[in-house]
């Protein structure tokens, strides 16, 4: 599966958050980036046909911002009524069948987006327009990823982050557990390539253990089949 | 009460629904408006500082635009995101007090947005964004006026839409019997100065009448709650 990170931010080498998930991505093959903010010459053109043929090959498009006054920052709008014309999406049915996920970093809380709270509206609520982009141009809306006040998190709770965001970029959705461990047994498999015998043979215990949980729990979900269909 | 209208439109000049607007509020002394990609040099610069101070004066700040992508055009987020600070928008709570309408124009059907329609959502939700714009910087959000695909309306309707519209610029929020009555002799005693005698005298007789019924509505309210005291 190959994904597109259309990155909207205009301090995006200045950016702690976009710096830090910049890093962790590298480490997957099928995941490209581009910051739409250098798409555009100075005197702010841009080449339609090039961007619409950009994105034929991936199957997910990841539109990733920091949350300005409750949107993108502008020029992910700008790059969407450039480039997203009727035409392509509506007519052709461009972007039909592929995916599009949302990661959007927060400087707020997350908690105080809700009804009642300081924010008053839901993350969700506030991501309504791309939702309903994405159900016009027929694409599958991804459940929003969102970082939470980067600054502030720990070094275990952005380890955490790294794992949740390279998943968010090439696992399969929706993230159920089973999608989840197939996707870490290839990023181990992945990874033993350059690695000692030793360390190759650790890697394969670790991904024998998670297979073998994966049959535990394949039996476990029959067993409860069997259990429910005799209650009936 | 001084109102600006901030307009975000591409192709504000070749816009029918747009043209059709402009000529209309030029009727009223207190209303200004503003294109806003007109703000912006070539190379993209605007004096921040000059389009803060340029608010100060004003009572109510109307965006107009047409629906693009489930929102506005970029340049008005541009401007948003580069004219609206934190300092000016939180610390200094600049523009509190102040109200915030929205003059949206839509391409599709209104009837089109709601749950299980082809849009899904309503133009009330797609909104959002500038609710809680409005929720933070102190403002007060106005119930957004709704353009309805104005190609399609007929010369009625036109007039319909203009009178409203004229009303949603200038008159006391929100929209009751007593402020649009207030309104309309306003506006009427304000059209009377360059006419001939007996068209003054037609004039008054309209505010008149309507100051008549203004105080036959009166009149009923107070039976009204004099019957609702005696219930109790």
């Amino acid at each position: 599966m190959k994904t597109l990170i259309l990155i909207s931010h205009p301090q995006f080498e200045d950016s702690g958050t976009q710096q830090f998930l910049k890093t962790s991505f590298y480490s997957l093959d099928d995941v490209k980036y581009q910051v739409i903010d250098e798409l555009y010459t100075a005197t702010g053109t841009i080449d339609i046909e090039k961007e619409q043929n950009a994105l034929r090959d991936f199957d997910r498009i990841v539109f990733q911002f920091p949350m300005y006054w409750y949107s993108s920052p502008a020029s992910l709008k700008r790059f969407m009524d450039d480039v997203f014309t009727r035409n392509y999406i509506v007519a052709k049915r461009s972007l039909k069948t592929k995916e599009l996920g949302i990661v959007v970093s927060l400087g707020d809380a997350e908690a105080d987006f809700q009804a009642g709270g300081p924010e008053q509206f839901t993350i969700s609520e506030l991501l309504r327009p791309f939702q309903a982009f994405a159900n016009k141009a027929g694409m599958t809306y991804l459940k929003p990823f969102v970082v939470n006040q980067f600054g502030y998190l720990d070094p275990a709770q952005k380890e955490k982050l790294l794992v949740d965001y390279l998943e968010y970029l090439s696992a399969e959705m929706p993230l159920s557990l089973a999608n989840r461990e197939q996707w870490l047994v290839a990023r181990l498999q992945d990874t033993k390539a350059d690695k000692s015998a030793d360390l190759q043979q650790a890697i394969d215990l670790v991904i024998n253990s998670i297979e073998d949980q994966q049959n535990n729990v394949e039996s476990l979900k029959q067993d409860v089949k069997m259990i429910r269909d005799q209650e009936e």
